[in-house]
């Protein structure tokens, strides 16, 4: 697996060497394989890359300085003169990254979707490790145990952005933060959010030394969600879709909190708990 | 269109007569077509008829009380000895329903899942007129203007469920809550919370009648969300996932609220916006 948590940034802007422009109509054309495997986890963890589709999100990537590698573009769309298509072209190969102009049939070969995009970035994915993580009294952060749904992350991920969490951290065995549904569902959101992978042991280590609450939200809590008070730096711990936090997440929080509920027992989706519960967190801090 | 919102109910119960049990092992069968076709919603408007997935979601159709058509089981799993599933068949004849006993083949062409459940039935589908919501003082409705994402709309109505709301008003073209995809979204809330289909002039008509007041959630409203009573009967209007609440829409709502955020604008998630929305309305009357 690529370290890219530690990989060197390459130079963006006017000091980067510029890309290549490449024209290619063929979905069997090699490079277009190698960018169709990155629809696979292995792959993504093997290159370290990720695929991001549409231009505004390719856009969002570039203005966060994360670094595209590969820009897929519709000739079609070039020829007939789109011109945001075209400064994005400028922009990606002033940037370093290589540029594919691509036939409709290598469009749809890559990005699967019924009405696919004009066009589709090549990201290099950044990890933050746990270590960095520290939040200052106020300040919130989600961590997420076993989280199994693409969509459920996407959205979390996106709400995080929205509140201003300062990280979301993967304990344990998640959903991969960089699929092609969990990406989509941040609308932009993955860039600029710091997420964090990390093995449960290694998430007790530092738990240790992390000076906020944990706050984790569990059918058997006791305290209403309403209850504490988020004015410390505070970590919320949800847990996983079916099985909520393991006992033992469940055993490091500070503070174990339910949200009450009317219909069913345990009703809600965890992207929803997970926005209330955000909300809830940030509700002193947040202003018009 | 079937008018199923008057549709008479069948009896259920020990005075029903009771249904049939087929045995059907070839995918080609013309029931197992007329069953299959229920995946689209020109068939479910033709006939009024629903599919929901899996024996726990059946159940729940059935203690709510909720027409049973068609149970289609795995034989397999009934020859195994199940005895939830020979129990659920006991309880399907007895109200009336008619039993497929199917094979694996025939489950998985109507399931068209990876997984396929070990029961899918056809219930009849029920729509409550949007004459018949009233809303007490501190009870809260939701209105939804075009929403598009099966998903989005499935998560609502489970939301709702848990937070006791009494109606979800699909206002205009709406994505129908009867999808496939919505009612796995529910988790079963499908059965528990009346939904109400309005065309736009329907709605502002009712509306002139409606004691409450109509809180919109939209991006050029001044309010704070945490700022109005929800004492009152609470109607919350949140718009469509790409444009929000139409003019004409934002005109007839007695507050506009907006809900604060700290990174880039209108960044929540539809499902994740009301769910926040409801329970702030709902903050004073829900305990645990």
């Amino acid at each position: 697996m690529t370290d890219d948590i530690t990989a060197p940034r390459r130079r963006a802007g006017p000091l980067a060497a510029p890309g290549r422009i490449k024209d290619i109509s063929s979905a069997a054309n090699p490079i277009v394989k190698d960018i169709r495997a990155l629809a696979q986890k292995r792959h993504r963890d093997e290159t370290g890359l990720f695929l991001v589709e549409g231009l505004k999100l390719v856009l969002d990537g570039l203005d966060a300085g994360w670094e595209l590698g590969t820009l897929v573009v519709s000739k079609a769309a070039l020829l007939g003169g789109s011109e945001v298509l075209t400064r994005a072209v400028s922009r990606a190969v002033a940037s370093g990254a290589d540029v594919i102009e691509a036939s409709a049939k290598v469009l749809e070969a890559i990005a699967r979707r019924d009405n696919p995009q004009s066009a589709i970035g090549v990201f290099r994915r950044q990890l933050v490790p746990l270590a960095k993580i520290a939040l200052a009294p106020g300040e919130v952060a989600v961590a997420l145990d076993r989280v199994r749904d693409p969509g459920n992350l996407g959205t979390i991920l996106r709400t995080a952005d929205a509140v201003g969490a300062k990280a979301v951290v993967l304990v344990g065995d998640c959903v991969d933060p960089f699929s092609l549904e969990t990406v989509r569902a941040t609308m932009g959101s993955i860039f600029s959010v710091p997420v964090v992978r990390a093995k449960e042991a290694e998430f007790l280590a530092w738990r240790q030394d992390f000076a906020g609450q944990i706050v984790g939200t569990h059918m058997a809590g006791t305290l209403d969600y309403r209850t504490p008070d988020y004015a410390a730096a505070t970590l919320l711990f949800m847990g996983n879709e079916q099985a909520g936090l393991s006992a033992e997440m469940a055993g490091t929080c500070d503070l174990l909190v339910r949200i009450p509920q009317a219909g069913r027992a345990d009703s809600l989706n965890l992207a929803v708990a997970t926005g209330v519960m955000l909300f809830e967190a940030r509700r002193k801090a947040l202003t018009l």
